[in-house]
């Protein structure tokens, strides 16, 4: 009876649960959002796992700036080189969008619907889209702090595939969003056609969902958290 | 001649011959199911890869009531334990439908067919739904517990991939059922619709199948398995 | 000079170059079939994976009775175990069918055609449809047979991936005969509906191409091949 | 502050910002091309995986003449063997699409468009192919050629994956040419309907994007790049 009521009053107990009542969560929540498209989500998770093994150990491969505020506020990543990358990630990502130019962008609008720019559709409104994308980069950026932990631990699973699987997931999940998770990603298409409605929504959702992520895993679920680090 | 009289004699040998004729029918029961529809079962096979490094060292990452009792059946699990990651999958799995709220939930279900939601369509009745629902989340728990096995032992192929391949060629043969695989998953959607026909299929098929796959697993097919263990 | 013409006449030169047209054939082949439906295609490659690691160590996970006729031919297997191994096989695979009943197997392969049963369509004729499944189950048996070897001597990559990758890739190759690249798949169907037009076409294609595999492989293009290894 | 100012000088600074630039680039262009069809770009990744198990160590199974000029201009491969490789390649492409037949071609680029096919569609024009090509190809061989680095260092991810998956997105992202990437995928079907319309597009366009590729990981992101080996 004392080892039970010892479990209950532990730390760890309630990390487990906690971690039980997140993983369904996201696993039910993934699992019930329509996706606009496919073929971007899979585009997507298949690209992030061969630019690992591209640019992986020169850069991190982050191309992302949400994931890279993240690495900022959990102090992987000075401030410096921080933003040297976010401006680096928003210049590869509108030369990434020049050659198809604003009409075939447009027009890819008119296949994929909005979502494939980046942009908002009219089945929800901000807000939702605001908690998709908030939701769909946590755990994203969770997958990634999870995979980079265990890494250095080295652990035997492929943790690049993860990542990848975690981007098409998170795409195909984005209901009323697309499923962004990546301002750069929305910048491109926005400076070309020249639409910046509701963009806002794809530069603070992936910011708040991978800061959030960030200090969840580091301050909570880590095997390495505790209080003092939360403290410090 | 006595090499093959022995041979015949073995239990080695007529357990791999169960093995060839289980795995076969799995594999043809699989590949000639029509799955209502492909992209919420490849998002839940891709989630549960990602969800595993993310929650994996913490809790198991099990994000399912019927695997908990299966390991809560092979000693795996204490009761306390099972019986307070069982409330927590369930707290998640309503959580994230919340945001979807009543309408979205039947927007979607106009989508995908009622599968969508974990609920039980026209094409079969719920005898068959419950058939399909025990085998689906049968051959997803054995995966599960044969990677467990592996992985203690140091095998070397990646499981955690296995493990969501399993979910998704699950969810890919749920010809009748949706392939929920999971009570949690089908319990969010109800709660939030009201719709609890045929919700008893999601909690009594997920668990039979999962409970079969981990006692004939532990006693029968794993390397450890004996008969000394079975009446034990 | 000399070192060229050395190179010329040398075994390996000669064997890299007929790999190399191999691989480019194999992969046009495959890319240029437009396959009769993705989704059967990727739940026999997802199944593939998933059942390896559920039965691999106890049978080989065979499930497929002209692999199992490769085995044989290469003396991997005796003949005893060979011929429980196939009605073993071929009795999972008519259970698996029992389930569904004829009925829905007519309404399967009124949704995904004829292929979906392991049967032929009317797209092309039976010799096209043999020397298709001759081809894809080639290429599989291939694979694993280059796995398995890979896999003896301590090579890195997951070779159970591949294996369910050349399953789907056969699959969606398989333009006029479904890809089913396995007797035991097309029976139970069979047995089931009682049709068995073509049927042959399903046990000698995929058995040819597996023991070629098996053969060529072994002999040809295994590191440890030789011409002496030919002759016993 | 002087640390700054050192960091501002270093070449490993610039080129992690290179990197970043370029991965994004490269995430941003692939996910915003619509592709012309999932099922040939799946099942190129696909094959590729099962490809490098079967022939990756008799020649490295390569079975693409792109590939096999940017290994040739890296000094990785010497010219006998070069020109031997690419006209196996021809050869292997062209017998794969011998067996279909100019008819079946004919319907395959009716269901798929002519891309199916590595044709030009009307989508857009020869230049835009061109440089589709040349971009999709840039992608795979960079991460071949790091994957091929990362494995003689030993690494632990699985790279043989990422360059099925650099096939798939590439493949994936051909808006306007199909994501050929590879002259002899072309060539094959050009020989057999004896059309060549723009075909030069499908070898300039993968021979110059492979080439890049090829001496932009040598003599710039590789871990042992350096100014000496640029020069000598």
């Amino acid at each position: 009876l004392w080892g039970t009521w010892d479990e209950l009053r532990s730390r760890r107990f309630w990390r487990s649960l906690l971690a039980e009542a997140a993983a369904t969560l996201i696993f039910v929540w993934l699992v019930l959002g329509p996706p606009p498209a496919l073929q971007p989500a899979l585009t997507a998770g298949l690209a992030a796992v061969g630019l690992a093994h591209c640019f992986g150990e020169v850069s991190g491969a982050q191309a992302n700036p949400a994931l890279t505020l993240a690495l900022l506020c959990t102090h992987k990543l000075d401030a410096l080189r921080g933003a040297a990358y976010v401006l680096a990630q928003c210049l590869g990502a509108v030369l990434a969008s020049l050659p198809l130019g604003p009409w075939a962008l447009r027009l890819l609008a008119s296949v994929w619907g909005p979502w494939a720019l980046g942009e908002l559709g009219n089945r929800g409104n901000a807000g939702q889209a605001l908690a998709m994308e908030t939701f769909s980069t946590f755990q994203l950026v969770f997958t990634i702090f999870a995979v980079e932990d265990q890494r250095r631990r080295g652990a035997g699973e492929p943790g690049g595939l993860a990542i990848g699987f975690s981007v098409t997931a998170g795409a195909l999940a984005g209901t009323f969003s697309g499923g962004s998770m990546n301002p750069a990603r929305s910048l491109g298409p926005a400076v070309l056609t020249g639409i910046w409605d509701h963009h806002w929504v794809y530069w603070i959702g992936p910011s708040l969902g991978a800061v959030l992520a960030g200090l969840s895993y580091e301050f909570l679920f880590a095997s390495s958290a505790s209080r003092e680090k939360l403290v410090a």
